[in-house]
Formats: C-alpha cells, sequence, structure tokens
C-alpha cells in the first residue's frame, strides 16, 4: 500500500524546528496528505514552512481519514519524542492503525507502550535513525573516477540537504548519472536510502559514509549531505567523521544569511565564513585534494533584494559560483559540478 | 570481593595489540593474577610487555585458580571479540564462575550464549563500553576556573593515556587536587570512572566529555585521556568530539618515535607534528584559548641514546617540554602543567 502520510508538527509547524515536514511537502508532496498541528488548524503548509502550497494543516486526526502513516516532522536537538504527542502518536496506532514513522534519537520500537500498541493494532514502528553500523573507515576500494562532492555549511540546519537533493536533481535534468547520498533522516525519508550518521556509534560514523561511497560509486557524481558544522562545539565530530570519510573532491560551502550564533549553543559566535572555507579544505586536504567549488546561499529570511546583494557580495568576495537553490535555482551550483567535473585534474590517488 | 583479574590476551601479548593487558598490569598489578596466554606460557608481563615485573602468563585457566575475574585485555580496531576466545570465556564462566570483564564494541551482554552462561553460573559480565549517553554539550556551567588539560596526538594507541594518568599522579604526588578522566575502556578500568567516548552515539560524544568535565570541576585540574588523532580517517571525528566537548586550556601533544602510517589505515602517512600542533590549537581556539604546554613522547621502539637524541630534537623545534613520562618520568611536563596553571592567563570565558 502506499505511504499516505501525516505529519505531525504540533506547535512546531516553522521551517526550522519542522525541518523534516518542510523537506517531505517539499520533495515528497504527493505522498503527504496535510500535516497535523491543532494551534494552525486550516492553515497550509506553503503559508507556514514557505513549500507545500496547499498542503492542508489539520487539528486533528479525524479530520485526515485517508492518512496511513504518521510521521514525527520535527527533529529537536538531543532527538527526543515530545511527551505531549503520545497521546496522538497511540491514538494514530490503536484506532487508526496506522505506521509511524520518526527520525528521532528516541526510538519508537524502544518504547515499550508503542511496542504493544503497534503489535495489537499490526502496525509498524519505523525508526529512520536506528542502525546497527559498524564498519571501520579503510579508504580502500575507492574509485577514483567517481566524482564525490559534499555538502558542509556554517552552521546545522541550514539547508545542506536541500543543496545537495536540488544539485543531485539538476545533474539528471541535464542527463547526468547523479546520486544524492543522504546522512540524516529527512535525506533517507526522501531518497529511500542512506544512513542517519549522527546516530552512529562514534567509532564507525567515517566507516558508514565510507560504506554509502562504496555502494554507489557506480554513478558518475555523489552528491553527499553534509552534518552540523566543524565549528559546532555539540556536532563537529560528526561534521569531520562524514568528511573524513566520504572523500569529497569538491565541496559546496553553504551558509544562511542572518545566522550569528551555533544554533543550540547561543554563546558561540559562528566566525566568518571565509573561516569556514579554510576549516574544510584543510581538514579535507589532509587525505585528498579537495577545493571549495560553490557557495549554497539559504537566503529565506531576508528580501529578494537582499538577497541578490548577498549574492553578488559573496560570489565577489570568494571568486566562486553562488546561490541560493530554492529562490534563484541550482543551476550555478550544477554548472560549477559540471565545470569541476570536465576539468578531470579530481582524479587523484586516494 | 576484591578483583582478582586474569588478562586474556591469546596470541596477542605485546604492547600494542595488548594494551589493556598492559595497562593494567602497570597501574593495577595488585589485582592482576596473571595473563592467559597458551603461546607465551611460562613468560612474564615484563618480558613481553616491557611492565608488569614478574606476573605470570599462564597457558590454561586452571593454573590460575585464584582468578575470579577474566578480562579480555586486547582492543582491536572494531572491538570484535575473537572467535577462538569463545571457548575458554565460556569455561572461564561455567565451571570457574568467574566475572568476564571486557572493554569491546562487541558487548558480552548482548550474546545470548555468554548471557545464558552467566546466569546459569550466578556471575556477571561487564561491558565498560556499553553506555546510553544521551547529553548534549552546551557549554553552560563551565568552572572558568578549573584547568583542563588535555593529551592529544598524532595517531592511536600511542599512549595519551598513560601520559594523563602519570601526569595526573605526578600532580597528586606534588600535594596538587587533580584528576584523571579517563575517556577509554583502559582508562576506565584503572580510574573506576570515566565514559566511553568512541562507543557514544554521535551526536552525544562531546555531551559526554562535557557531563564528566562539570561533574569533576570541583577538582583544581583535570587530565582528559585523548582519543585518535585529527587526522585518522576513521576516528577523527571522535578526537574533535572529545578536543570540543572537554573545553581544555591547554594540551600535551604525544606522538610515537617512528610511527609513520596511520594506525589501521597505513595509505595515509601521519604528517609532521608541527602541522599537528597547528590543528589542535586551531580547532581548540574556536571556542577558548587554548595551546600545547608540553609534548609526550614514546620511545618504546628506540634505544635510550637514540630516545635522548629526539628529545632533544623535539624540544628545541618547539620549545617546550618534553619528555617520556615512562623513561624519563613525568616530572617536566608535571612541572609545566603547574606552570601554566600559575600563570592564571587561561580563566577566559567560555
Amino acid at each position: 500500500m502506499p505511504r499516505r502520510m501525516l505529519c505531525l508538527t504540533e506547535g512546531h509547524t516553522e521551517p526550522h524546528a519542522g525541518k523534516t515536514a518542510a523537506n517531505l511537502v517539499r520533495y515528497k508532496r504527493e505522498e503527504v496528505v496535510g500535516l497535523l498541528d491543532s494551534t494552525q488548524r486550516g492553515r497550509t503548509a506553503g503559508e507556514l514552512l514557505g513549500t507545500g502550497g496547499d498542503v492542508p494543516i489539520f487539528g486533528t486526526l479525524d479530520e485526515a481519514p485517508e492518512a496511513n502513516m504518521l510521521v514525527l516532522g520535527i527533529a529537536p536537538p538531543g532527538g527526543k519524542i515530545p511527551q505531549a504527542w503520545r497521546g496522538v502518536i497511540l491514538d494514530a496506532i490503536t484506532r487508526r492503525k496506522m505506521d509511524v514513522m520518526a527520525g528521532l534519537h528516541d526510538f519508537l520500537s524502544d518504547d515499550p507502550e508503542f511496542v504493544a500498541a503497534a503489535k495489537v493494532a499490526g502496525t509498524k514502528l519505523i525508526d529512520i535513525r536506528k542502525n546497527n553500523e559498524k564498519t571501520i573507515a579503510r579508504r580502500k576500494g575507492i574509485r577514483p573516477d567517481c566524482l564525490r562532492v559534499h555538502t558542509v555549511g556554517h552552521d546545522c540546519s541550514i539547508g545542506k540537504m536541500v543543496v545537495s537533493v536540488e544539485i543531485a536533481n539538476g545533474l539528471k535534468r541535464r542527463g547526468r548519472d547523479a546520486k544524492f547520498i543522504a546522512t540524516g533522516q529527512t535525506g533517507i525519508m526522501i531518497e529511500g536510502d542512506g544512513l542517519p550518521l549522527d546516530c552512529v556509534v562514534a567509532d564507525f560514523v567515517s566507516g558508514a559514509a565510507e560504506k554509502m561511497i562504496l555502494e554507489h560509486q557506480h554513478h558518475e557524481i555523489l552528491l553527499v549531505e553534509g552534518q552540523g558544522s566543524l565549528v559546532h562545539p555539540s556536532y563537529s565530530g560528526v561534521t569531520l567523521s562524514l568528511l573524513h570519510g566520504c572523500a569529497p573532491q569538491a565541496l559546496v560551502l553553504c551558509y544562511e544569511i542572518g545566522r550569528e550564533c551555533v544554533t543550540g549553543v547561543e554563546s558561540v559566535k559562528i566566525p566568518p565564513l571565509a573561516l569556514h572555507k579554510q576549516l574544510f579544505e584543510t581538514m579535507a586536504n589532509l587525505h585528498q585534494k579537495c577545493e571549495v567549488i560553490g557557495i549554497g546561499i539559504n537566503s529565506r529570511r531576508v528580501s529578494a533584494a537582499e538577497a541578490a546583494a548577498e549574492r553578488a557580495r559573496v560570489k565577489a568576495e570568494f571568486g566562486l559560483p553562488a546561490c541560493d537553490v530554492l529562490r534563484d535555482g541550482p543551476d550555478e551550483l550544477v554548472d560549477a559540478v559540471i565545470q569541476f567535473h570536465a576539468r578531470g585534474d579530481w582524479h587523484g590517488p586516494l
């Protein structure tokens, strides 16, 4: 039976906290019946998430009788299931016989109450982040002629996944054999494969990234979704494990206009973008030649005029292609990847 | 009942693979009955591990009737229990009613056969690496007047734990209130507390490091055991998570003379020590003032004369105190910590 998803975003139907829901309506709209947020009943995804058009926001489960899967549509720091959501989750399982899908660190399938309810109802609990990865990165067998482009950024939740998906889709439209490599819960829900790197045991994160590369390197170009940032005191290790595990030859550096403090650790100021570029290039070049080939701008908080001015400024500062893939379209970054691929000097040994 | 440990090192009674055993006989000798390695029966720990003096090496379990705990004394990459060891582990549990302690990624307590045997025998399975850490680093409540000294290095298994323990013990001998913060399985076995950071879920590694800092910051000086290296393609993320999580003001940079390739990824050459110093200082200084204050040399593979020459060379190159804490004693690094503490200019805000 096809998925007909209802995204639970209760009290969090906005682009940042609700990024999982936002990206499901953006990329899997045909499978999304609506959102569930009793505080926003009657409004639409387009109004509140800036994407998803007229996808409706329901106030109760019963307003979406065709839904067969409840998706927890938020990705809070720490990945805990909000206590207030337990009632609706249990109701969806017990009364509506819905499957439930989540990408949190707290697993549905470790919760005795959810497990018991799903067993009685005969429904599935799908934990996107649950894994048992135990592969160590070895840097063996990596194809030198598969171009690995990795999106990195100055903070978490700034759109690295969106930039990766948009470039991959843009390359496919140009007839190139590109593949999006999902490394986080939302990307996995969209792509249907991938590994939730931030939930892998620390020793095996780079191994899990490498495993995905090895599995998909028959493609011409891989777009590897980045995580966190090298300056984020809580998640920098995930970022570095991924950078070293996926062994990219090219990076697309992403940032959000107006983001000043590290998400979740507001005492830490985000340094200038030029420092991020230097840090990522330094750490990647420890192992193979790698350079930033373009810049992904997230301009959702500013006007079109401000976004255009900032785009011109950042292009001048770095001498690199730069665009907001949602506002401007991804063509400039797609071109950058194609031109870099054609240069051919990235076929270095590992 | 006090622990009377028998360390299983079958076929691996040498300092590198058997580092867990070596450090148990070094620091917990009064609790170690002997080693178990049928290939080295009749020899001593001192001969094969360079520490532990006349601690005997037995060929069978029955030669050590007083042992009440079997310890898996190796720490292989990937942390798997060698298949060939299952027989002796089951025999120790079933016939000898011994507890079993391990620090591997494969948990004894997840193995149905070991669990069943231990249940019948009424003995304990102790998995040092097993944890359920889910704390995110927040950089809140960290005391500016607790000096956090972190040992870092150019590769894994080069003696960062030993340097940390020796400096902590040296400080205590001088009457200072120092505490060793264990971050790996052997350190935890020795200190009796700590967290196995490389086995924590990736998003929570820096949070686990920070949690230990917050718990022990009533001490004057913390010596935080390092893990891996920033250039290790498999484990660099663990290294960076720990560096950012423990927020050190001072680093002791450790290396082993003659180590040329990254352990486990021999295609990657280890860069010069000066680059490691620069990388660690750059990454630490993103968040607070931090500098390398001394160098820990592991000279176990070279002669006394070669070690002395290299010590003089590295001191001249970096203008920093440097010693092999085992060969030379830790005094020079203990002095370096005391002098840095006295400078007082490290009380910066976080």
